[in-house]
């Protein structure tokens, strides 16, 4: 029998940011709007109208629509970041890359919305904000990429290059937000557990 | 020595499906703006700009934007189908699986710009273009899923889930457009190479 805790889906609510009402739903207008006809397609008055606010409302809690996508973006890279150092916290590397690969895939899935439109609309980030994302984006990296040398150190791991398969580890999970749709074959979760042996196979501890 | 006519670049001119130097500027045109500013932040004036051309003489070679975004969708769709084809022509699964994620990969590495597009804008397509698109697309899946059950049948692979395995295989070369950027450590070749190595280790035949 799988650990029930173990099972228990990964992503927290990815509004939990937000306590204000209103904040979120104007961040789950954004969303929308952003998904269904890209950043630079968007205009503030589809946001006003998504939320159900005046655009005068609006401002009082985001400066402009370039600002609401940052929100988006630092919460979805924030939250991926918290669960990769939740799982290579675990002292076993291989618990560690199964429990990584199996959140991280499942994450994605679940948040794919969120996913694609952060990853989609990075270039239209003011570069200062993009800047503040990419260091979430590195520390997620270098989390997954330690973990992968130090499994390799001790053994557990055989990994000829620690950069191309920390590449790939990572790709094998964002790419799910791509292509994922629910109601298909697998939930976020049985997918997860798929992705992780492959994961352990690609490090070599299949 | 590696043999020079495999080192030879995958990938050959994307626009050689127009011999029309116009269109080739207007798609080129089109590319970059809708990379900068996305499909619904582009109007048919930054095409028509960017090819130097009046929206007039536009209008003689596409219907709208919407058709030259198809152009691009279905020419990258159809260069990624005509690389795999190539590769799981080969009878050894294993050399096959070599070719195919190395050019794959590399394919996506140097065509970063189109493949991003492609993907970020599916959704732009109408109905008829995306349906047109999702066959090509299929296509490309089902050669490549073939050629995992292929080898697993030989004995070659070990692939618990077919349809996992192959869903990997294909994220790896995929997602290298999202993050790959020229004059880092990997050349598009290289890091193809990298990646046939992992892909192998992931069915089961490293």
């Amino acid at each position: 029998m799988p650990d029930p805790v173990k099972q228990t889906p990964a992503a927290p609510d990815p509004w939990a940011e937000w306590p204000h009402p209103t904040c979120r739903r104007i961040v789950a207008a954004a969303l929308e709007s952003f998904a269904a006809r890209g950043f630079h397609g968007t205009g503030i008055k589809h946001i006003a109208q998504g939320s159900g606010l005046s655009t005068a409302a609006l401002y009082v809690h985001f400066a402009g629509k370039e600002d609401v996508l940052f929100a988006l973006s630092r919460r979805g890279h924030v939250l991926a970041r918290e669960l990769v150092l939740a799982a290579v916290a675990d002292p076993d590397p291989r618990a560690a890359l199964a429990t990584l690969v199996r959140d991280f895939t499942a994450w994605h899935a679940e948040h794919r919305t969120l996913a694609r439109v952060v990853q989609y609309e990075l270039g239209a980030l003011t570069d200062a904000h993009r800047a503040e994302v990419l260091v979430l984006r590195r520390e997620t990296e270098e989390a997954v990429r330690g973990l992968v040398r130090r499994g390799a150190a001790a053994g557990v791991f055989t990994v000829p290059d620690v950069r191309a398969a920390t590449a790939a580890v990572l790709s094998l999970g964002i790419d799910v937000a791509r292509w994922y749709e629910p109601g298909g074959r697998w939930t976020p979760q049985e997918l997860g557990g798929h992705y992780a042996a492959l994961a352990a196979r690609l490090l070599g501890a299949g």
